[in-house]
């Protein structure tokens, strides 16, 4: 931590800012400059750095070591490639993950994953508890939703990805899918994050609406202080003032974190557009971006989806899009 | 529910929209316009406007009922007062609730609200359950911290808020709080406040860091639609691009919410700003704007606390800002 | 525009919202819905919609027909195609506009604009005029740095665009350029956008730092209402809360545009994150999502350039890049 | 300049730093850390942090002096108090700025400015150049405007500012206003700034609508560098991903200007919120949050007004509220 003076402070101010940083267990190493004395504080503490921006004649503090450690590239060079029977997600290695937004009953799973499955999507999606806005709408099935999620995989020889809502329904999930996903709103709530943590299956972690990327990370160190480090992380579109779409997709989110973390970093253009004829044009800019999966909703009947119908590509259309994406990795020596 | 047609929408797109609403369970009235036609879709079902902005034809599609019902002025006139013992928050009563972020020790609750106390605050305000972003701070003592909570409280003939975190937790703080409060990255945890609307004790529901004003009545709606009609809402900061302050605390949400909601509307300055010598200015701008309450970081000592001393108030300042705040409550004509 | 009222508004409520209307110009056609009514009015005056929202039993005015006409995909069906000489612009035509932020010399641009030729490139682009934010630092050769632009693009068989900061500037710019460029700061500059309407060469209409896609096309309307139809418009990334990159690129502005207008869309990806290494994963981005060109800054030595070197691409890697985006342009069926 | 290398940085790496800030006109200080080596750079050079940030093994570069100087309470610890005839600006004393969007005819302006001046208003506005986003829309009566401007203001002894749009205009606005005033969309128009450094005449400038605090105040460095140091701030709302009201209105930019800057800062609520009825309880807002003074768009007949009539207070609505200002603005030791 650098601790910046303002060019007026006071010999006394100075030492009253060492004096508090020692106090707090950190050693002090005093360097004038020019303009301003500068304050190295070198340490392992947890220290509030308002705490020391309140004292006399500070103009800043400054953090020179990431709050994130596990997740960075610092602490590991190479991609981390996450392995789940045949399939691998990271490295050069892109995943597609496709399915409806809603399991609603298992003939429309086993419809849609029979269409995925012929295109060779490996990894199938349905959500089976369902937070909406309105205390009337459709709720998901729950555990059984989770049931016929496996079921269906299983005919086809697929993985299986769905959202964990609560520390609670942690075991429930882990007896019938591969990939925890955490959602959006979950993204900080620490105690799921740290129950995440303690078990031995991937985890996939969307970014918060107004999340930075930093914040994206932090929650990702959280698992993996438990022990866990097969994350996934999901760019989402973020919330701006631009509302000719839902969301704004933050593509150059994969091109930064690919260079501060090695965790392989997926993009859900469903949830970011909210509209079918923007996926595949977001899509492709995802894959050309270097991105190491998609998350897309694909419904074998949208117009009577009980969920996000608006958004959810037909098979058919999707089999086209998924052919272009592959050509497109190839260009950029990727593959799916 | 409007829909207008582009002025290019043929008669065979207009027939198909008024099938499909009809379909959906609405009636239809079609109203042609000399450059659009616009199709009125009457009922009281739930649908994805987005389902019918891909219909061929379609130019727009327009809610014109509001979201939520119950927490409208159109629903209920007069300002919801909200009374537990002497206190009363709304219409012209302005509620003052104080108190240190985290609850440490029964010296420090019992220190703080002392001083609290001695300037006529009747409401005190603790954290018990922190969820914090490193594993490794403070993460506050629990149902302990509760009961510090009740017994200070108590002694000095206050009442008490704290943040519930989990449904789960709910049965305990209703033996020791008043009012349960939700904070900003609950919000959205649709099953929180669903059990929330179900008991009869007040609820502090604090609006997300990027949610709108409408999500964060929508929220409250949950909880009303439950029957529990007891909500105080609190505006607590929105993310936005500057950064000299933590966030940008959004005073114009006070008049919007007394416009078109019943419901009480307090100000947390505290966690918008970050900074303590911000607190007194937003305090007094939420004041002079027509707040229904502030809720404020009080510390007996900041510079030892745990948690958020930066942006806690000494006893000694707070009873100088209390005092201004009164003064400029009595110019607008409500009283603390 | 319709009118939706309150459900509790009385007749007099729409009896006066009537009158007021039709005394602006107007003529009304009132529907009575169940729970709302909703009064159509229909003209061609313009009128402050917010005069309406103020009268009593007003819930909602709601616009429906858009605020730009020329520049609509309703106006226009096919999309623009620019031709300047042997180059297009729009349509399957994918424009490479290259070239350092400022012109520094007749050697730096000989030698950048040699190297982009001899990869393909044949539009330059060159900065003369240079607002910048401190007073001491280059200001750009000003016209001088026109005469190189245009003298060195002869030479390799180029045609050159560069910014125009003032109404005055346009005559010296039309002897010099081919495409007249507005910055981002200058989208609402009204005066010089009704200028750019009278000449008839093309202009470069970048989108505002913070400006709505609604606000760039309304721009773009006020050139072509003054004859001028020829229009490439430019997403240079918007201000967002995220500070990892400088803006956020909003990739997904080029299929909603693409949608709603008939004008080419470029991306700008070197100003949009103001580093070097997210210029490539950004201009893939962009072509695979479908738009129309790309202006990106190249300098023969971007370590010793005047401004921007940090964002500016060696002639080498430019021209990898460009050999893989020629690549991708193939797999969505268009071509550099 | 601050220059953080990453834990893994070789010698070499530093040495190659160090090199290239020498040769950049710096002097290096290099002090070895635990962690992280620290390279102190120190000089007067400007520099582009990125060219830096871009050499290998560099974590981070921070910059530790500001960018702006002669603006700041470094430079200046007391108050700037701007005097024009009998009016002060600054310090204790707020400044009441009052009058229509436009000017429109001599009778409107005399009638406005009659009923402003009985409640004790000194400063009048109204715009002369109006630059809208419609070509059809009323542009202002331009010098005509001007005239009726000062010659109204003189018949009630009043000073009078207006929004001057160009360079090219400033000599004629020196004839006739007392305050120039630079709009949102013009905060960055670098070459108008540099224009009214040069003028001695007090200036009125108004945040961009996404422009940070940093960006404004170094805007107003802009024209303090040339020798003007009567610079009045004005925070007129941001752009947020909120649309209940027009922009979000900063409160808490007031204090953190204060804190930064000796130059008197006010608050435009009318354009912020866009609606007459926020007006009021934004001003109090301001007022007690320590704004130096209000600009106010006051009609006195908003609904024939030919511009933004909707945001305009009727007069005796106006009285009612400066009245209320007065008695907010003494509680907290001010005065109007």
């Amino acid at each position: 931590m650098l601790i910046v003076m303002n060019s007026q402070a006071s010999e006394e101010n100075i030492n009253k800012v060492v004096d508090f940083i020692k106090q707090k267990g950190f050693d002090a190493h005093v360097s004038k400059g020019e303009d301003h004395t500068v304050i190295g504080a070198v340490g392992r503490k947890v220290i509030d750095k308002r705490d020391i921006e309140l004292l006399d004649g500070v103009k800043e503090v400054i953090r020179i070591t990431s709050p994130y450690k596990l997740v960075s590239r610092v602490f590991k060079g190479e991609d981390t490639i996450i392995e789940i029977k045949d399939v691998k997600i990271g490295g050069n290695n892109i995943a597609m993950i496709a399915g409806p937004c809603t399991v609603e009953s298992y003939d429309q799973m086993d419809a849609t994953a029979e269409k995925l499955s012929e295109c060779g999507v490996k990894l199938l999606r349905g959500g089976a508890f369902k937070p909406r806005t309105s205390p009337y709408a459709f709720q998901g099935l729950g555990e059984e939703g989770l049931k016929i999620l496996r079921e269906v995989a299983n005919k086809y020889n697929m993985l299986v990805t769905s959202e964990v809502m609560e520390v609670s329904q942690i075991p429930m999930f882990l007896k019938y899918v591969d990939i925890l996903q955490v959602g959006a709103r979950n993204m900080q709530n620490f105690n799921l994050l740290k129950s995440l943590g303690e078990i031995r299956k991937p985890v996939l972690l969307k970014r918060g609406l107004s999340a930075t990327i930093e914040e994206l990370l932090m929650s990702a160190e959280y698992i993996m202080a438990g022990g866990n480090r097969e994350i996934i992380l999901c760019e989402r579109g973020i919330r701006t003032f631009e509302h000719m779409t839902r969301n704004t997709l933050d593509i150059s989110a994969i091109p930064v974190i690919q260079k501060i973390s090695h965790l392989p970093i997926i993009v859900d253009p469903s949830h970011a557009t909210g509209l079918r004829d923007k996926v595949a044009p977001m899509s492709k800019a995802a894959i050309a971006a270097g991105a190491d999966g998609l998350i897309i909703e694909v419904h074998n009947s949208p117009e009577t989806a009980l969920c996000d119908g608006a958004q959810s590509l037909y098979p058919h259309d999707f089999a086209i899009l998924f052919d272009e994406l592959k050509q497109l990795a190839k260009v950029i020596k990727k593959h799916f």
